[in-house]
């Protein structure tokens, strides 16, 4: 198939690979150029601009953020003014609720057709083909790009005729990660200072009750204290909190934990830790414990 | 070796048939004689009362809540009152870090020895011998222990010394439990009202990020709405977020995400679902959603 | 002096009037004519639209949100496109910061001048010329404004030269109304359960420490459940505790309390209250309670 | 009438000397002798102990806390021991609603009378005889002590037969202190953030809705940062909210926003802050809003 994929971030060169090594005909469009250079040695197309991405059957984009995404989408020369009728963009971006909405209605007003698939799964996974995608579609959309699916996850769930409930799922995930992360610090910030070593802690945790990837992964991560480089940096966090909350809130449906998530990341980011992984919150944990009152708080 | 074991429960009760089979001479002893029956039957003696079972080389307790081990404990004719000194109290419920301490003091001063040996795990665990057991007390008390451990659990973790420590991590456990309970309910409710199925939205979770035993458990229940009969009754669980908050007031640690599990607990409580299972708190998360406006509320 | 005043509401009415009563012209806007009527008859000329309350020196808004400010400003032949440069516009109106800074871009851009004066108080007070005047501009747009703002108000705060600070500020003592509602009814609950009437416990508190405007209105509402019709209805106010936390996470300010109030207010709309007065808070403490079982939830 | 007063602290001691200015006889006791001596001078009669006290028709306790009152209460030569049946003992401390329930339970048992009468006002109302009196128990042992309310305070409030609920809302009056403290906290960390000066916004904030004196005294402590010497230690401040926690659990009653207190409060007295008065929660909203970030924080 002839697949535009936009956006070569962590996430997206690993998808983009998949997909040519699935056989398909990709042209590659980052606007960083040199991302595309190392695609292209794999035997991607390198497109001049989104337009020129826009030259093919379906249009991936994986990219930061509502804005990136808006500016792709919606800006001369983008998806929406560049693709033919009939044919498909895709979305697997982690972005709100409302743009996805807004997408659906500019794709079906210009003929074209849309499909939300975000999905779940960090940079290692998607380099090896191993996300979880979560796809929303009319299902006569979402049949042809079964495959495409296939080659860039291990597993696929469809979840709704409306593409929103995709990036609607997508975000409640990332909640709920925010919330293990939380809670995770907590404990251990209650369990250290009565003398328990947090690796040990985190090691029973994660061999116990609680042996899920979303655990080990942030739990190692406040165990070892290794909250730089940041994986999904504290400002990310804070934004897929927003864009929950902004949903939940247009659904209204009240969400406690997701309101303190939102408190405990503003005040990381507040207090300079923006650039951290979002499991800095155990800094936090441990620095309202006193833990912290040796070193600088 | 010569055990005695107080408490045949749903826990209790594997628990001791598992160190039968291990082969060690076990007493038991539960208030209503009933429950020792089966027990007796499966080879082992019945004390008459708690004095009786503590003529013993190891007394494990297992009993509902510190209300439950205090009479067992402090009563006369108890085990502080009837053990040898040189023996071992060992206590397996989930109970306060304030009693815990307490009783170690008074086995101190009663020449015997103390460990606290709390478990993770459900009934069925306890039954195949596959529970967690996280111990803690002085090192030359727990080294004869060992065998006893492994013949009810598939592992040990030593966590402290002293031996209230473990009692704190138990505690701990369930606050991570009750906070899982607790996001799933939220986000649940979240994407049920914009029509995902909670089915397919648990098993999404659980076979990707969250695919852990406490999330498997929980999300199916929350999923099925089975909240009779109890596992876990919201009254204990309201009980175990109690004696956390208690323990971490002591330790001078604040724990946000406790403080709202302890709010909607006290509600489930307040409103008539003391008896249901903790994750019926998924049924307070639908109510404020608007979700059961069609139903009761 | 020649002021347009557009938007007759409750609040606006008495505005306009205090200010026909001080002596200016007033020529005044609403979106359904007939509220203009009785303005006409106490001596205002009437508008036939936007443009036409432009032909002012000074020109007040005071609508019901951003999106009818949005609409009267910036609209063809709204404020923006219509005031003559070096004429004002005063915003009382209680909006957005992000709302507030974009009216100030605007009016620059188009060589006018805006300032930001939000009142507090209710209808009663707007009618009896009792307001409080929360201003902000550059001093020579505030200083010839003085003496209108005397006409509306019992007293005038300047709080800044930039004027959204001062919709920070209202926005800031609606959150602190809120909170009082909503801890008056926690409180309330708490003792009603004890058997002690509500009325006399809000006399308690009302002739003590909260001898307040904010705890005698809203206190007074809770113990006689007097919850419509709305003074301010829950969805304003939700709408207001929101527009609160957006500036503070624009500023990175977490606010924990309003958080918690954004929680409850969202479920008192999603629940079906969201016509009702924001004191309705006390309904979903009553109910959480238990205290509602024998009736209705 | 014979009085007895046991406890002269800040409290207390104005207490004691407006009884003597009514014209009773009053016999005075507390721990360190010195503090005694200056009621003596004012005509009070010095006891050697609790017992000495005790012989009187009606005797006052003014203490700390729970600990205190159990020791002058319930320890050998206490005043359960030493009360003549038919004499009353006054509880105005502000103690638990379960000591208190224990007190009526105890002097029942021992032929005397109990009544809670615990009061609102600071230190300065109480040398001035304005105290606010919130009593409760039997109207045949209040009615007798009305003269001696009126002699202390300038207002008396009866709230129930049963001598715990004065506890209950007296404790529940704290709540509502310490809400307005951390709501206040948060919207002055808020808007100093936007440049306003917290000074200037307490004076808007104090002189139009929330004309009230909790607002005056600690909105006034937090403008002026002035958190030492403590008026109302975290320490007791956290007491007091874990009280009324205890009694709303008790009574089924949940309460968010104290929930949120406590984290705050814990927050405060974990980091170093327990000697601090209350209102230097406002520390923590500063804190967190990284205000304090060129400082310590």
């Amino acid at each position: 198939m002839d697949i535009g994929f936009i956006g070569l971030g962590k996430m997206g060169r690993g998808m983009a690979v998949n997909l040519l090594k699935a056989g398909h005909r990709v042209t590659v469009y980052n606007r960083s150029p040199d991302k595309a250079e190392a695609l292209v040695q794999q035997g991607a197309a390198a497109a001049r601009n989104v337009a020129d991405a826009c030259n093919a059957e379906v249009v991936f984009t994986m990219l930061a953020d509502d804005r990136a995404v808006e500016g792709v989408a919606f800006d001369q020369g983008g998806i929406v003014a560049s693709l033919a009728p009939g044919t498909t963009h895709v979305s697997s971006s982690t972005i709100s609720v409302a743009l996805s909405e807004r997408l659906a209605a500019a794709h079906a007003e210009a003929g074209q057709q849309y499909a939300a698939a975000p999905v779940f799964g960090r940079p290692d996974a998607a380099a090896a083909a191993k996300l979880f995608v979560v796809a929303a579609g009319a299902p006569q959309v979402l049949q042809p790009l079964s495959p495409l699916f296939d080659a860039i996850g291990q597993r696929t769930f469809v979840v709704s005729e409306r593409p929103h409930t995709a990036n609607l799922v997508k975000l409640s995930g990332n909640f709920l990660i925010a919330s293990a992360i939380e809670s995770v610090s907590e404990a251990a910030a209650l369990v250290a200072k009565d003398g328990v070593d947090k690796q040990q802690y985190v090691d029973i945790l994660t061999s116990t009750l609680f042996a899920a990837p979303a655990y080990q992964t942030y739990g190692g991560l406040i165990a070892r204290r290794e909250f730089e480089p940041a994986g999904m940096a504290a400002t990310l966090g804070l934004k897929d909190v927003r864009l929950v909350l902004a949903a939940a809130e247009q659904l209204e449906v009240p969400l406690p934990v997701a309101s303190v998530l939102r408190d405990r990341l503003l005040t990381l980011v507040a207090t300079g830790g923006g650039h951290l992984d979002w499991s800095a919150l155990a800094t936090l944990a441990d620095r309202d414990a006193g833990l912290l009152s040796d070193e600088s708080a």
